[in-house]
C-alpha cells in the first residue's frame, strides 16, 4: 500500500554572488528534498550555480531552475513592465543556463520555479503566466511547473499538459479566496513556527487552510516553500521535516499528473 | 564521386544588444554556412539570441555557440585574469543559455567558438583551453570546437576526443610559424579583397599559406572566418561566397572527424 | 527692447554604449541649445559620457544630466517598481557621474532631466518626483529641473525653490487636461512635420495647445524635446530650429525662475 | 609642541550590493580614520554608498573614493587590459558617483584610492597611474590620491601637485625592494598580529621594514590599510589602534604635503 500522504519542501537556493555569500544551502539540503537554484538574473553566477547543482545532487534533491527579472541589485524582488514575449525570453535563457551545469554533472532538471516579483506578476498576469509555461514547454517538456496554488501560472501550465506542483507558503497567511495576504498588510506572516507547521499539515491532509477571516478555504499543497536564509531558516526546516514526518506524511518531490 | 575540397564559412553573429543594433545578420546569412551567436556576455540578450537563431534556422546555417567573457562595455575583447574554472563556468552557463533557444525552436546545436579575447587566449594558455574543451564536452560533447588552427584550443579539444574545425581567416596575415601577426603591427590585415580571397583559396587547396616573411607555411582550413560588421562586409561574403564555388570547393559547415 | 519670445530645444544625447552607436549626436547639436546626457544606467559609458559632454562644450550647449532606471537591456523604458529612497539613491548617483565629467572639461552642469520610464512615473507620482528634486537639490541646487509641463516633477522640483523647466513635445498630441495622450492610443504621434512645428510656434507664442478634443488647452512651454534617432531626427531639428528663428522665437537654454 | 609621529589607518568600506552584505563598517569605523568607499563598479550600490557615506560622517572619518574595475563578480581582483584613456574614465565616474553623496549629505571628499586589480596595476604602470592621477587631479585636485608606497601612482600623483599618501601593509610582508611579496608566493602573509603591529610601529617611527631576506628597507607609511572583512578584522582594528595609542603615535587622515 503506498502512503497516503505527500509533499515536497522546496528551498531557494544557489542565491550568492561573486564575493557575496547568501543562505545556507548545505546545511539545510538534508531536509528539503527540490531546490531552486537562480540563474544569475536575480542572483548568483556560472561558479554559484555548479557549486549548487553539485550539492544538490550530492544530496539527492529534486533540480529546478529558479529564473528571475534581470535585476541583481534588486534580488529580482521589484516588478518590472516586462513584456510577455520578454518574460518568455529570459525564462528560455535561464533555465537552458542552468540545465547545462546540471547536464554537465549528469542529473536532470526536475522544475522551473519563477522567482520574486516574476513570480508574482506570473500568478496574477495570464500572458506573463502562459509565455513562462511556454518557455518550460519548448525547453524542457518533462520539467514540473511549480507555481502559487490557484494561481495563473499552474492554469498556464497544465493548459500546455505541463506537470504542475500547486506550491504553498507555511509562514504566509491566507485570504478567503485562497490568496496569500499581501506582506504590506499586518497578520501578513505566521511568526509561530508551530502555527505555521500545524497549517501545512492540514493542507496536506485536509486540504484546507484557515484564511485570516476564520472560514477554511480549499488548498491543494504539492508543495511547500521553506525559506533559506534569516536566523530561524535551518531550526524551521528541520522543525517541519520531523513532524512531516511523525505525521506519518512521505516528503519527496516528484512530479504532479497533468490535468488532462 | 564527392567533392575534393570544402570549407566552411562562418560569421559571428547576434551581437545587438537591447535598443542597440550591430550587424547585418539578415544579409550576411544567405553567404555563410555557420552563424556563431553571441551568448549574453560580451554581446546579445535573451531577445537578440531568440531572433538569432530563428534566423539560422530559416537560412539553415548551422549553429554555435559564441561565449565570450562577461564584458559587455568591452565587447568582450579585453583580456582578464580569468582563472581555468572561470572560463569552464561562463562556457557552461553561455552554451547552455544558447542551446536552450535552438531547442525551443526545434534546432541543434553545431558548434561553438569561443569569442574575441576568449578566443585569444584560449589559443596559447593550455589551461583555459582544456576548461572551454570539457565545458563543451560535458554539456554538449556532440559539438564542434572552433579554434584557432594550430592552437591549443584545438589540441585540448581533441584530447578530449570532440571534433574540432581549423579556423582560419581571410583578412589577416600569417607570421612563419602559422599564428596569425598581432593587430597592433603594421601589416596585419589584408586590405585588399581579392588577396584576402586568394590567400583563402590556397588555404583550401593547397594546405598552404605564404607567411609575411614570404615563406610557405602549411596550415589546415576547416572553417574561414567572415566579419560580418564594417562597410564592406556584405561584399566580401558574397565575393568570397562565389570564387569559393567558381573553383569548384564546396561550401558546407559540417562536424570534422575527431583525431582518434 | 529683449525678444519677446524665448524656448529651449533640448535632445537626448549620448545613448551609445561600448562598441553600440546609438543616435546622430553630432550632426544635431549645432541645432539645439541643451542636451540630456544619460548617465550609465540606461544607456551610455564613461568613454562615451566624457565624449558627449566634449562635444556639447564645443557646440556650447547647455549640458543635463539624464538619470534613468538601472535597465540597460531595456533602454530604461520599463517602468520598475522602485522605492521614492531607490529613486533618490539612483538620481544622486548617475548626476554626481555626469558632473565630474563635466567639472573636468572645465564646465557646468546646466539641468537635470529623467529618462524614460523614471521621467514618466515621476510626471504622476508625487513621492518618486519629490525624490528625484531632493537629489538634484541636494547635488546640485543650482540645476534647473526640466519635467513634463504641469507634472507632479515639476511641482516638485518648485516646493524645493528649484528653477525648472517646462517640457513640451513636437510630436506628440495632448489631452484636454494637458497631459500627453499614451503613445498605445491611436493619435498619440503627430507624424506630419509640419503640424508638429505649429503645435510648439503655438504653445509659445500663444500658451495654448489645441487637444485631440478639439478643444484649446493652457500649457507653458519652456524647453521642447527633439528627438535624435529616427532616420528623419536631424531634418527635423534643422526645421524646427530654422521656423522658430523665423517667428522670431529667441532659441536658448537659461533657468527658469524658481516659482517661490 | 605636536606630535612626534602620525599615521592614518584606512579601511575598505561599503562593499555589501543590493540582498548582499559584506563587511563590518560599522564596528570598525571607530577604529580608523579613513573609509575607502566602493563606487558601484566592483562592489556597492547607490544606497550602500548613500548609507556608508553617512555612517562614515557620523563617526567623523575622512572619505575616500575608492574606484575599481567594471567587474562586480569577480569583485574587481581580476587584472583586465584597459586601455589608459579607459583607466581615467571609469575613474571620472566613480568619484564623481561618490562625490556626489559626500556632498548630499554635506560632507568633503578627502581621497581617492584605487581597489583591487586596479591598485596592483597602477602600482606598476605607469600609464595607467597617470590616468588615474589624471581623472583625480580633473575632478577634485584637493583629494589625496593614496597608493602602495613607492608605486608608479604615488608618482603619477605627486608629478600633478597631488597630495598623496604612502600606503603600508600591516598583515603582508616586503621584498628586498620595498614592493609586497606576491600572494601566490608563501610567506606573503604575516598572520600573527603581534608582528603584524610591530611591523607597522617601525615604519611609522624608524621608516624601515624587514624585509623577507632579513634586510632592513626604507618606506613611508603615511597610511595603514586594515581590513574590513574576515573573522579577526574587529579585533585586529582594535588592537592597532590601541597599540598605536600607547606609542604615542597620532592616528589621524590628514592630507600629506605635495612634492614640489
Amino acid at each position: 500500500m503506498t502512503q497516503p500522504y505527500s509533499v515536497d519542501l522546496n528551498c531557494d537556493m544557489g542565491e550568492s554572488f561573486g564575493a557575496y555569500s547568501l543562505g545556507h544551502d548545505e546545511a539545510i539540503l538534508p531536509f528539503v528534498t527540490s531546490a531552486n537554484i537562480a540563474c544569475g538574473f536575480h542572483a548568483a553566477d556560472p561558479a554559484i550555480m555548479k557549486r549548487t547543482v553539485r550539492l544538490a545532487l550530492q544530496h539527492q534533491v529534486a533540480i529546478g531552475a529558479h529564473p528571475g527579472l534581470p535585476d541583481l541589485v534588486g534580488f529580482g524582488r521589484r516588478e518590472m513592465a516586462i513584456s510577455a514575449e520578454e518574460a518568455y525570453d529570459m525564462t528560455v535563457y535561464q533555465i537552458g543556463a542552468l540545465q547545462a551545469f546540471v547536464r554537465a554533472e549528469g542529473g536532470t532538471l526536475h522544475h522551473v520555479k519563477p522567482h520574486g516579483a516574476l513570480y508574482n506578476m506570473a500568478a496574477v498576469n495570464p500572458a506573463l503566466a502562459e509565455a513562462i509555461a511556454e518557455a518550460v514547454y519548448r525547453v524542457h517538456p518533462e520539467a514540473c511547473l511549480y507555481g502559487l496554488a490557484g494561481s495563473a501560472l499552474i492554469s498556464a501550465g497544465q493548459k500546455l499538459g505541463l506537470a504542475t506542483a500547486y506550491e504553498v507558503f507555511a509562514d504566509r497567511t491566507y485570504q478567503p479566496n485562497g490568496t496569500l495576504t499581501p506582506r504590506r498588510q499586518p497578520n501578513a506572516l505566521l511568526t509561530d513556527a508551530t502555527a505555521a507547521i500545524n497549517q501545512v499539515i492540514r493542507m496536506v491532509k485536509e486540504g484546507h487552510v484557515r484564511a485570516l477571516s476564520g472560514e477554511d478555504v480549499a488548498i491543494q499543497a504539492d508543495t511547500v516553500c521553506i525559506h533559506g536564509d534569516g536566523a530561524h531558516a535551518l531550526e524551521f526546516a528541520q522543525q517541519i521535516r520531523a513532524r512531516l514526518q511523525q505525521e506519518g506524511i512521505n516528503v519527496q518531490a516528484g512530479l504532479r499528473t497533468p490535468t488532462a
